[in-house]
């Protein structure tokens, strides 16, 4: 029999949360478990680690799963740092991230904790993969993404996710019937158009929260807003060189040396 | 005589950082400079913003350039956000950020808050520029980086930043006559090894403590690695569109639908 494979989770909604609760009984079902996910919610923390500060890790026991777990004081990619190199001491199979309460789709892949840690486990050499369900809230029904989650986690470790990249999966919030299947698509180009909505305190200071709407520009059927409008799941290969190799033939035509 | 052009200016170390003092200073020699920076350092933060808690925002003077200056409670992505739609009320010409304390080159950009505000700059279809000198220390001496930081930032207002990149420039910690000239460059494939520092609190509870080395594993001679070892300026294009188009062929053969 083969080696059942070493699966490391993680999030950033935090340890609690019933989207990771559901990614690990997903994940259970495929290899040996080992969840260091976040004390509390780090949603929009971006790329975040903790250099200026102190992390602590904690082993616990949240469900009655096989899978070993710690909670981390740190970042999403604070987890996945100190999962692999000082929990595990080695690279694991395969890194799986969410199940994000909230869209990680188009641009919001840049400022998410759920693919920040993805895309940390992919700069350290480990394949891995977020995933996130259209759906923002803490009551989220994750049922119907099970066995999605299950199918695109296995092909991933069939047929190996290459250097350089990881998987970002959006899932629509639809029942299992109602969801079309699952598309290969590019991030679509879509921005915030923020309001900022001010406040004066008690204190007579004024303060801002920010809001504001997502529009989407881009008409492709090949994106992955596309997709998840029309009942798709989403899976995006997301890569972290950051290089825009296409603009540096025309970058060396400026005059920066004369 | 042409208008001249309205420059934001921010960073991650905090409104009172010398590097960011000094880019404040050339880009008073350019054009008319509006600062909004964090209150504190911001190092290491990535790409994060803030949606779960208030933004304080309050006009300084820290010295006595012509410039308008605002001192933020957020993250550099919040100061872009609120300096771009609350602020100003409409885009400026160019955002610079910087002079950051430190090196933003190669993977670094992916942690780096200064280049996560030029990138948010440019998601909100503002050209942008993050300037990094390759030295952590506060009293680091940022004189020399003058002339090359307004060449690049006068290039880019006469030349235009195409929408959906921005550009990540590194200055080696050298004197001006050191400088051997500014080369366009691909971000280098290197990453960091971690190691966690393990210690006991007073109360006898475990932390840990992130270190670790830059490893650099790309030979290339056309990296932002190799243009700084060799006493270059790097200037990468760096975009915000992450999908790794490259892989999309082979993600099609996967058996995702079966």
């Amino acid at each position: 029999m083969k080696k059942r494979p070493l699966i490391l989770v993680t999030n950033d909604d935090g340890i609690t949360a019933p989207g990771l609760r559901t990614l690990i009984s997903v994940m259970n079902t495929i290899g040996d478990v080992v969840v260091v996910a976040p004390d509390s919610p780090q949603s929009a923390m971006g790329h975040a680690i903790t250099i200026n500060s102190t992390l602590f890790l904690e082993k616990v026991k949240i469900d009655d799963g096989p899978q070993t777990e710690y909670s981390c004081s740190g970042t999403p990619a604070d987890c996945v740092k100190l999962g692999v190199n000082e929990i595990l001491g080695k690279k694991p199979d395969i890194c799986v991230s969410g199940i994000n309460h909230g869209s990680n789709s188009s641009i919001n892949v840049i400022y998410s904790g759920t693919m920040s840690a993805a895309l940390e486990a992919g700069i350290e050499g480990v394949p891995a993969i977020g995933f996130s369900l259209l759906n923002y809230s803490w009551g989220a029904k994750f049922e119907a993404c099970k066995s999605f989650v299950k199918t695109i986690t296995e092909n991933a470790l069939k047929e190996g996710i290459p250097k350089g990249l990881v998987l970002n999966v959006n899932i629509p919030d639809l029942p299992e019937k109602d969801i079309k299947g699952i598309k290969v698509c590019r991030q679509a180009r879509a921005s915030w158009k923020e309001e900022f909505d001010k406040r004066t305190n008690p204190m007579g200071r004024e303060y801002y929260w920010l809001t504001g709407a997502f529009v989407n520009e881009d008409h492709g059927q090949d994106t992955d807003e596309w997709a998840l409008a029309n009942n798709y799941i989403s899976v995006v290969p997301v890569q972290y060189d950051l290089t825009a190799h296409h603009f540096i033939q025309d970058l060396n035509t400026w005059n920066l040396n004369d």
